[in-house]
């Protein structure tokens, strides 16, 4: 009996529901003398139902139920939890990383399918890979959740007016359908949550949704977007259009005008990115035809320039039938996924193919609070009627009948029992970590606990000492070792004169490097003593005592 | 109005149950012309129900509802989510770790209550802190549950017999309530999980059970451990009685016979260690009076060293009133905290206290699978109807009504619903790490993916190229730059030759430190470039390349 071996590249719905169809329909081949072998790699062993993460933010639906385990969508296939190094369609291989045993696996296929979908574009923006949460995965609803809880907390034992103000404004980057839904969400959970919270109110909350075009959610009707718009507003949530995220940092948000290109600054701890995505690197590492980084396929699956490379989902250029590509949602991605197994097996038993033709059933955005927006059909909802149908058709649509059942009961349970407030950290801090400063933002302040050690990366930072400053610094300087090395407090204020990078190291990390890293007391002990030497000239010439 | 400040330390048992008897207690004070300021501090927001973390480990209960927000516990309590510094009772101050804002707080109290638990002594045993995974707060229960899914994830595509046998390897070191309730779980949550991995038999699978004592359940009657050590090993768990946990390694747990000090090896990649447990270094530095770490207490809950400063819960030795000290558990202390809260009142009225005195209700231990063993008013009971009587009073036990409820829902869910096989990666690794080798331990094989550098904090290790040893190193030694440098397989074999301590940093980490860090790169060419020399002499002298 022949064996075929087919793999397929990413855990959304594209590629696990075309592992589900190809292990479905290749049962009946046995009989026909072909044995299919489905391997499926992701990075999770689940698949994420992205429409409801919004409400793991709100807490309205419990963390694991919007996920659902890959072996149960598509059993029989054999699935390996780990990235990609290298697709090589040349030699029809593809390369994974190392998982528990450190050795990377070159695994061969007779047809590959790709369904990647694609990546945040971090870099775009400064400031945003350092400083902004993304809104993509379970992963991240998770680490947004704790992280407002976290605001929440440190507000209300905040004695600085001005930052219990930044720790209580939250921004949002992206007036889309899952931009729209995260705010109308965080905003419904943080109301309630305040509840809790003696000493903060509803009124001390500030949301802002930042938007680049000059409505929102710009893929539904605009009548529905004038909808969704009045009532986020009179929920008192900002709304400002026609904006674009310029900048992130640790403490403001910059914004500017898309028309005569003024910034604004919004001081805040919260910014959530959602926008813009780009293509895998893996992919563009491909000589697969592309058209603006998606694979180009031809309406049958089938990668144009390399047959036996399929692709579909929101990795691919996918023609609709309709004269437009497919547009990057689950909805299209759930038929392309069928199109494409049928295809694989027709070319394998040398029988004709289909194509793919498919124009939407409609959209919907959940506003919040028992409202949404719905098209469906042709026809437009608002209000309550668009939230039945919102919950309702997501319901249905999620993968297994157990999830259903535990996504219904945590709806129900949500009717009558308080939202969740509990932060739970789980999500460890990065040690060795970059971060973007912009202009004017004090890195930390004299007299501050020294909890971090910074090397600098490019921009150009200022020292001052009891209110002066004494001198700059920039590309290739340590900034922060006397801190760490005496136990004391800063002895200095240092802020960015210009957009700064840095890469830091917190205190426990620094202190097992000084004493196990061969040669690293002796180079710190090497730039304290030039730091004193220094400063020691400064203050021969200012006549002032310097140290930090 | 005269105000007092109360602070308490700790958010168990005995610290909320402390706050929220104090707030309750407090306002019929208003008229009495005492006002009461109640702060809490604690690491979390949350209270966490320990006796149901082992039914996290299995799935049968969600992961929150394990825990309760303590602003609902203690409605009106002045929470702050840090860390403790330092406790000066000289000058009746408490210092806290910096939050968000890197500056550390300092606040005075009139009377302070520490009830900070107790912490794992991780320094006893080789190898346990790098490598064993503790069991006592929700954070641990989530990452054993998504490490035992990625051993399965990984065995399911594992040729290897040694590894596959090693990945599917599950020890549990600690006989008592948490060791045995926790073994039981994770066996009944793995024998379910196994049939969604087609690869994996229920029979491949290996649990053990590491206990010093000569039986399990020590703080139950005989009978009763009996009991449970016959269920446990009828369901193929191995109980080794008299052993305890020797040293840890990423591969294995080597326990020593306590007899005749004989060493055993068990190879595995998850070892749980629920014991032993030490005082936190918080209180040792305090000048309090204490019993074998603990805060010695009056039976009025008062320090017999300082008045004005009380303790109850496991940190602190409290008279039963019985002729022995409080044992550690949840029912002492929330009895603890009602006296403790009354006798504070009391105090600050001049008016007369109570004394402590409880007897202990009974003891639960649950086995899984709808068994228990349970010690209630003197009778025992055990199988099916210790179980009921265990739920039934748990869920009683809850902080909460919603909770009780929550806890109810997931129960029943569990009945007809299957188990959430989902591995949830939350827990990032720390970049720099330290680890432990064994002696005889293999770090990286020739071959594999350079992932990691290592520095030697301690011990020795070999070196070896094509089957042959050709060098040794160790102490204050850089291991491993050559693959991160440049970005090739690792090129030789290195194999602790004793009992080996390293400090190590991943890819990303090294990347950015050579990059961004003045004198990283020169350093690194440096000791590369000894390296390179030293090979060369080594292969004039033996006539073979060596290159590592």
């Amino acid at each position: 009996m022949e064996k075929k071996r087919i793999i397929i590249l990413g855990g959304g719905f594209g590629g696990v529901y075309t592992a589900s169809e190809l292990l479905r329909r290749s049962k009946r081949f046995h009989k026909a003398n072909l044995d299919v072998e489905v391997i499926l790699v992701s990075e999770e062993n689940y698949i994420t139902f992205q429409p409801l993460l919004p409400e793991v933010v709100s807490g309205a639906v419990e963390q694991l139920h919007v996920i659902s385990p890959i072996r149960r969508t598509a059993p029989g296939v054999v699935l390996y939890t780990r990235q990609i190094e290298k697709i090589d369609v040349d030699n029809m291989t593809v390369q994974l990383s190392p998982g528990r045993v450190p050795r990377s696996e070159v695994l061969k296929y007779d047809h590959l399918v790709i369904a990647l979908g694609n990546q945040l574009a971090h870099n775009m923006v400064p400031g945003m890979y350092e400083h902004a949460i993304p809104f993509k995965y379970l992963g991240d609803a998770l680490r947004l959740r704790n992280h407002i809880v976290q605001m929440l907390e440190e507000a209300s034992v905040c004695e600085d007016a001005e930052e219990r103000e930044r720790l209580l404004t939250f921004v949002v980057a992206g007036g889309g359908f899952s931009g729209v839904e995260c705010i109308a969400e965080m905003d419904d959970f943080l109301k309630k949550a305040v509840r809790s919270f003696p000493r903060i109110t509803r009124n001390d909350l500030r949301m802002v949704l930042v938007q680049s075009a000059d409505r929102i959610l710009p893929e539904m009707k605009e009548s529905l977007a004038t909808y969704a718009d009045k009532l986020l507003r009179r929920r008192g949530i900002n709304i400002v259009l026609e904006h674009r995220l310029h900048e992130v940092s640790a403490d403001r948000a910059i914004i500017l005008c898309k028309e005569n290109n003024e910034q604004v600054t919004i001081p805040t701890r919260t910014v959530v990115a959602t926008v813009p995505t780009e293509p895998h690197q893996v992919i563009l590492d491909t000589p697969l035809e592309r058209e603006r980084g998606r694979i180009l396929v031809s309406d049958e699956m089938e990668s144009t320039s390399h047959p036996g490379v399929w692709s579909l989902g929101d990795c691919a250029a996918v023609p609709s039938g309709e004269g437009y590509f497919s547009p990057p949602t689950a909805q299209y991605a759930v038929r392309q996924a069928v199109i494409c197994a049928e295809n694989i097996l027709a070319t394998l038993q040398a029988k004709p193919r289909k194509r793919f033709k498919f124009a939407g059933l409609g959209k919907l955005a959940s506003l919040g609070a028992r409202c949404a927006v719905a098209e469906v059909l042709g026809f437009t909802f608002s209000g309550f009627i668009a939230w039945v149908m919102w919950r309702a058709i997501y319901v249905g649509k999620m993968p297994g009948l157990d999830r259903k059942i535990r996504v219904f009961l945590d709806w129900l349970k949500d009717f009558f029992l308080p939202r969740d407030i509990t932060q739970l950290n789980v999500h460890d801090e990065q040690q060795v970590r970059r971060e973007h400063l912009a202009a004017g933002q004090t890195l930390f302040h004299q007299g501050d606990f020294g909890d971090r050690l910074y090397f600098v990366a490019k921009g150009k930072l200022e020292i001052e000492v009891d209110g002066r400053v004494v001198n700059t610094t920039g590309e290739g300087d340590v900034i922060g070792e006397m801190a760490l090395l005496s136990h004391k407090a800063r002895s200095a204020t240092v802020r960015a004169v210009e957009s700064t990078d840095l890469v830091s190291l917190p205190r426990d990390a620094f202190d097992s490097i000084i004493q196990y890293v061969p040669g690293a007391a002796e180079a710190m002990a090497e730039i304290h003593r030039k730091r004193m030497q220094q400063n020691a000239d400064e203050e021969a010439s200012v006549d002032d005592a310097v140290q930090r």
